[in-house]
């Protein structure tokens, strides 16, 4: 076999590193992959037939084939193991050579890799690739940040293979440094609360008005057909349908009610706390996976604090509800992406990003896991005012809001007296009504912090920082 | 004057240090004090007429005066100001003295100080000190941790000076390494989320009922003389009655709404997130501050996203509304000091700090911020059981949330409908209310995790991991 041949190599061979470099071979490219653990070598080469992809577990063989200058992305576990990677590589690279990091790495080791690689003269792209596994074999959405003349390099290859929406690509180049895997943070912390809203409402339809997985398949399927046509929306419809091998009934009836996590939206919400943005929703959702996993003090719980029947005390038509229960979701949706988004615009000012939010909801459009009708208009909204303080106040997503504060706040109060949890959708209806309230009673807190720890206060009609011997 | 003739020295001569030090010396133990800036050791030579205690703007002349083994405390700002301190302190030190730092320090950073100190011979004490400027003169609530023995030298000058409850008084050795700086931190965040549910019972009170100030200020002394009585509700009364000097109305409605902070609620909410422990109303005060801070985006919402008129909607009588007022907030009041325990107990087991939660809510009883009736209740229900997993479930304590659980569902619906934001009530009757759920909505996303990433799922009926391929 011909050395220096290969376009492109991938450094982890699991399900994302597998599926993402047969992409690339789909789109024409040549392509090596590399991973210590041999088996996973041939994984890649019986489902490659046909395909330019070559296999190997040895690191100087695999970096030996590659055309120089090098283009190799790592998609190995976050966290240590891709320094380590980097440690192994580094005696085998040259000045020109690019690193792309496509794991779910925390920015902040992300900003230290490149700083640690750039005076090497070794390039480092950061970039979040979102669309599970399926996304990574037939289209994923990518968000690569760090150098742009190196992205440039792989620009062909990123936009080959990423999902399509209108026949543009979902992949751009975000911004220097971290910027691609911040982005990829906040999609993953604006999932959370997707999920977090969308486990709610199944929860009202299920418990409050007694619908059966097959009717939860009508509403989801019907649901997905209207503004809150999206990937988890489709796939919610599709798991009300899943057969369960082991008995009779739906597979999701027999899932243990334990959310797991893998900690990026934990990193979304502390991230919010540190720059001041408020995140409630995601906070919300990642507190919540919390409370699930909690399941044997839970059954304890039950036992000893009875309460409401939760089912929905209402009159009248049952697809009425259904139809609030959907505008609930369809607002709270849009609350979530709008907390996400000021995330990203706060960052991007903090970290200097340069992002364009308008940009980001373009290439969430399609391939990713939250991508969205509701995105079109998010980008549109962006498009039209770029510093756009919140969604929220864009003249027509506020309109889309204010058609449904009626029904949330209907469907909210049904649940809190049927004692349903609903943090999601409270969270999302408190921060749309704080959000819009001109005089909230924070007044009172800056008060008592004042008077207990001569904390100082402002005034409302005259500027200054004052301060209170109380009574 | 004598060398060596101090018991105890202060580094740090702002409110804090001053106070504390003028605490000792009412006391009976001759103090001396240091700051670098002479006009705070005037200010404390000035307070400080008759009493035994010698100030000094000479960090050498201070440690020579200070008995051996010297005992000396730093209140400076917490962070880069302690380490710098503990640099110029070093040279000037023997084995055996102790340093305590009795500033709101971020506990990992007390476990970093402690480890580089102790080999050095100098035992270091972390100990958060609450109550404010007046309860640091005239009995604070302290929470020590680190060296036990080191501790028991100080102990009779911290039991002196500490607040009395039924003549014990309001500190005790907590455990080691930061447990104390630990407990501290998580008494700020129970702090916030207390203010932040008093802030929205005045806010349904003011906007929902329309209480004047001398209507809430009769209401909150009300509260203040049953089951809600604390320093908090105590001071809230006060507050609606001072007068403004600058208008003729009282000063409350002067005060900005935008609530500032000093940081140690967003490190109880990101410790909460590190540890897994569901702090959702933690979390949403400190997002709520965040929230306040956007005074002019709030402004500009307020016109763009009109909606429900802030009055309740109600028949018959408002003292029945009030007091559900009253019953919400005792409700979330408990399940707030719930989800900052339930830390505590899991910080500890996984730092090991051996801490008893039951002498942490005793010494909360008096002298700190949060000091309150109810957390008599909270020792007694620790003393019954130690090993209690949540304050909700305890016999005692559920009883009184569930007697007031259809005050909070009530409250809530009708400030949903008004459009009055509560998201602290609303997290604390969602926690309730997810606590006591055996089965959660978390199944689906166990399944949507499984559909799109094949994170695997467990099952309710098999022990194991599982996954399908999903149709």
């Amino acid at each position: 076999m011909d050395t220096q041949q290969y376009d492109f190599g991938m450094i982890g061979l699991g399900v994302m590193g597998r599926n993402l470099l047969l992409n690339m071979a789909d789109h024409g490219f040549a392509v090596a992959g590399y991973n210590r653990d041999p088996s996973k070598v041939t994984s890649l080469k019986e489902e490659a037939q046909g395909l330019q992809v070559y296999g190997t577990s040895d690191l100087k063989d695999f970096i030996s084939k590659l055309k120089r200058p090098r283009a190799l992305m790592l998609l190995v576990t976050a966290g240590p193991a891709v320094d380590m990677v980097i440690k192994d590589l580094l005696p085998l690279l040259e000045p020109g050579d690019l690193v792309i990091d496509g794991g779910n790495s925390y920015f902040a080791d992300t900003e230290r890799r490149a700083e640690e690689l750039t005076p090497k003269g070794i390039h480092f792209i950061g970039v979040g690739v979102s669309g599970g596994e399926s996304g990574a074999r037939f289209g994923p959405s990518m968000m690569p940040g760090g150098s742009k003349a190196a992205y440039d390099v792989v620009r062909p290859i990123f936009e080959s293979i990423a999902a399509k929406v209108n026949n543009e690509p979902c992949v751009t180049y975000l911004g220097p440094g971290a910027a691609g895997h911040y982005v990829k943070m906040v999609h993953n912390g604006i999932e959370y609360g997707l999920m977090q809203l969308i486990s709610e409402a199944y929860d009202i339809l299920k418990r409050g008005l007694g619908l059966s997985n097959d009717e939860l398949h009508e509403v989801f399927k019907t649901w997905n057909e209207g503004e809150l046509k999206s990937f988890l929306i489709e796939i919610t419809a599709q798991i009300f349908l899943q057969n369960d091998d082991k008995t009779s009934g739906r597979l999701v009836d027999s899932i243990l009610d334990s959310a797991k996590q893998k900690g990026t939206g934990k990193w979304t919400s502390q991230c919010g706390m540190d720059l001041g943005v408020p995140l409630s929703i995601i906070d919300i959702a990642v507190t919540m996976r919390y409370v699930s996993a909690l399941k044997k003090e839970r059954v304890t719980a039950a036992k000893v604090l009875p309460g409401s029947t939760p089912k929905f005390n209402f009159n009248g038509d049952k697809q009425a509800i259904i139809n609030q229960v959907r505008d609930a979701l369809y607002f709270a949706t849009i609350a979530a992406y709008a907390q996400g988004m000021t995330l990203l615009k706060v960052a991007s000012d903090t970290y200097k990003y340069e992002l364009h939010l308008g940009e980001v909801a373009k290439i969430w459009r399609g391939g990713c896991i939250i991508r969205a009708t509701l995105l079109e208009n998010i980008r549109v909204a962006y498009h039209k005012n770029a510093q756009l303080p919140s969604l929220m106040v864009d003249p027509d997503l506020s309109a889309l809001l204010l058609q449904r504060q009626e029904s949330i706040r209907r469907i909210i109060s049904h649940s809190v007296q049927a004692g349903i949890p609903v943090p999601g959708l409270s969270a999302a209806l408190a921060y749309f009504d704080a959000y819009r309230t001109d005089r909230l009673p924070s007044n009172l807190i800056q008060a008592q912090r004042d008077n207990f720890g001569a904390h100082t206060y402002e005034r409302i009609d005259t500027e200054g920082i004052f301060h209170t011997h109380w009574n």
